[in-house]
């Protein structure tokens, strides 16, 4: 990890200590910056479990100097392997071996949240950002040559201003600075994950598990792998609520608690027993109602303000990407900034504008092809074959021209910027639509 | 066209003068039987326009020596086009050319389907088989070493009796002689068809058109091709019947007319513009609303008596291999009690066995078949793409290995009686469910 001086004097301030605002906090750190970041919670913590960070988010950890570190702490699968969750045959399995390294230039990781998340904590720490718990960043205002943020002391709920040259709000999908730009609602997906890890070496029947193992079924998927060394099983089950489709398709409000333990009881009733004998090892106490945001247009609030992270882009999960393209959008404002540094002096609006026409298109694509993934992962009928089909001949033909897009990506490139339709679907799929929409506006049309 | 006699004295009815009756008094003929064909209609008519023969039905031609006079009749397609409906984009083209007629053995032909009747007919009287207009075959006895018909003068009303050696059912998809075996109904599919012929070289918009051209979307496709050695613009129109669904998830009897015009004209308004420019060249006085049967497992009525063609086995279209069907039956027939007349007399109780269990699976497996490529050829949303995606992968990679299995066949192999589990879907689609049956039995769980 070496430190330069770009930002030398430069003060920000960070609202949010998730994996985006420490990445934030560590990069510009790591460019001499002088960093603040705020977390209303009295200790640093995620939720959930594990994390699948693919090699474009390896390689934000290799250019911060903690690749080798978190891969100590986590695990390398050998492969990606999807099966069909009916038939638990196996459709796809990617291999993340020599060929895959050499290709993405870093392998593929998993590893726990929350190790992740003390590891760069720790890290920004040690480059020198100030990280301060129990207090909130409520608000921020760009005074010209500088920004005004005021904060709450979570114990005293005493607030009081504090000033910066930038403002950067990773402050999660309930974001307060979002709102600076846009108020929208976040779009539940129907579907709800639950999550639980469990000792691997006490677990015969996983023995020999190696790799990161996805059943894909009608309406519902089942995810495995390791962690910790091989340590921890970590164990995902996501299917769609049925009392949160009927309310959707009613018009009507869903129950809060849809996803809960009756309908997690009911829903992989459908699925191979190599599923369904493992959903014991759930925690039952917590469930994750999962949604997303519509895609953004532009990130920046104002010369001094940008939003990062969740509060810029939510996805969904489906393809791995939220942490990671919080670590992504970290270390472009980082490096965007220490460019534009080298003129003398940092003109923050330009590199705000740089950074949101980088990411904004990149993310939005993560955002909607996450979508779209998704639904591939849940279809049934004749959908459901043809889906296996073309897994098979990914499989026999290759696949990663699919993935380069996504894997294959360096900021400093810069390609986005250059080039905004890279932000798009591919040709052949603009014309989808997300059938959370669809179903949406038929129920509207059913109800009005 | 060489005539044999191992068949010599043989007395054969056939129940029905379509193309598979046609091309049973044909083949039997051709063996030197002494064949006698009741049609009930004045003269030999098909109703529709176009008919797509498949190597595997050229081939059957061949045999009996008709080949080349179809194809001067016909019309030989380049390629099998497949394109988006809604885009217009070619996802998979079928090459017809060289390595197809070498794979397969013969080319793929279009004929109109009165030309190839007529042919077939020819030849059959040609042969010297006896083809009767104006009687109907009512009902058939076997009396242990004869079968005794009654016929029924369609004119007169007046019933006979006939005898003969063996009657064969080729009595199209309301088979009088399939209710001996079963008593079922057609299966509707929720789709009706739109045919229309018009003149093709006073259509500039279609100039240059050398091939089968399926524009295959949400819920309707479009059929393009030549006939006629390129005089004449074959067009089909199929979409599903948004009243017909209805009625079938209400659980209530559908309206006579579904599929009418007024259902026509909205159909298609989701789709390219050069779909919707050609539809004015639809008859519209005349729609068919298709159908098929479910399966049979045995087509062995007695030791004298088998139903084949559509009423075995009535196909929906999606694999056009409804009348190769019947003409496959009709060689095998032929051929098989040919081979049992080489030992000096005819068992006919081993022939009709030996067929029906050499046939059966086979024509399960393209009944099956033609209903999922149907669905396929349908679906929407994620499911389209993902269905344009598997189609671009096979131009890509090849596709005859989809093909084999139907393209690739001959009697004589004798590969369904040696094996008969070639005749169940490939492993990986064994609980694909018909969406109609699914309909069905979600309709009936909401409404009783």
């Amino acid at each position: 990890m070496t430190t330069t001086s770009e930002l030398k004097g430069q003060r920000i301030i960070i609202s949010g200590g998730g994996i985006g605002g420490a990445s934030g906090a560590l990069a510009l750190a790591l460019r001499g910056a002088e960093v603040t970041l705020y977390e209303q919670h009295a200790e640093f913590k995620e939720v959930g479990a594990g994390l699948q960070i693919g090699p474009h988010g390896v390689k934000m950890l290799r250019q911060w100097g903690l690749a080798d570190e978190a891969i100590s702490a986590g695990y390398l699968p050998k492969h990606m392997q999807f099966r069909d969750a009916v038939t638990a045959e196996q459709i796809l399995s990617m291999d993340f071996g020599e060929e895959f390294r050499e290709h993405y230039g870093e392998p593929y990781l998993v590893i726990h949240r929350s190790d992740l998340l003390n590891l760069l904590v720790d890290a920004a720490r040690k480059a020198g950002a100030r990280l301060v718990n129990s207090v909130k960043v409520i608000d921020g205002r760009d005074e010209g040559d500088h920004v005004s943020v005021d904060i709450q002391d979570c114990a005293s709920q005493e607030v009081s201003t504090v000033t910066a040259d930038v403002l950067v709000g990773f402050d999660g999908t309930h974001s307060v600075l979002r709102k600076k730009l846009v108020d929208d609602d976040p779009v539940p997906s129907a579907y709800v994950a639950y999550r639980g890890t469990s000792s691997l070496p006490d677990d015969p029947e996983m023995a020999g598990l190696e790799s990161v193992v996805g059943y894909i079924g009608p309406r519902c998927h089942f995810i495995q792998y390791p962690l910790r060394g091989g340590e921890l099983l970590n164990q995902v089950a996501v299917f769609q609520s049925p009392r949160y489709l009927e309310s959707l398709m009613k018009g009507q409000e869903a129950p809060d608690d849809w996803g809960n333990n009756d309908e997690f009881r009911d829903a992989f009733g459908h699925t191979s027993e190599k599923i369904q004998g493992r959903l014991s090892h759930m925690w039952l106490d917590k469930w994750w109602q999962m949604a997303d945001r519509d895609p953004l247009t532009d990130w920046v609030v104002s010369d001094r303000i940008i939003v990062m992270g969740d509060a810029a882009h939510p996805p969904l999960q489906y393809i791995a990407s939220g942490a990671i393209m919080a670590m992504e959008d970290a270390e472009t404002l980082a490096q965007y900034a220490a460019d534009n540094a080298r003129s003398g002096s940092v003109h923050w609006g330009t590199v705000l504008r740089e950074v949101s026409d980088e990411r904004v298109p990149r993310c939005t694509r993560i955002q909607l092809t996450s979508r779209l993934w998704g639904e591939l992962w849940h279809v049934d009928g004749i959908a459901r074959h043809v889906r296996n089909e073309t897994f098979r001949m990914a499989q026999r033909h290759g696949w990663f021209h699919y993935a380069d897009w996504l894997w294959n990506y360096d900021p400093a490139r810069r390609e986005y910027l250059t080039d905004p339709s890279k932000g798009q679907l591919p040709a052949a799929l603009r014309d989808w639509e997300y059938n959370l929409t669809t179903i949406a506006r038929q129920a509207d049309k059913l109800t009005v």
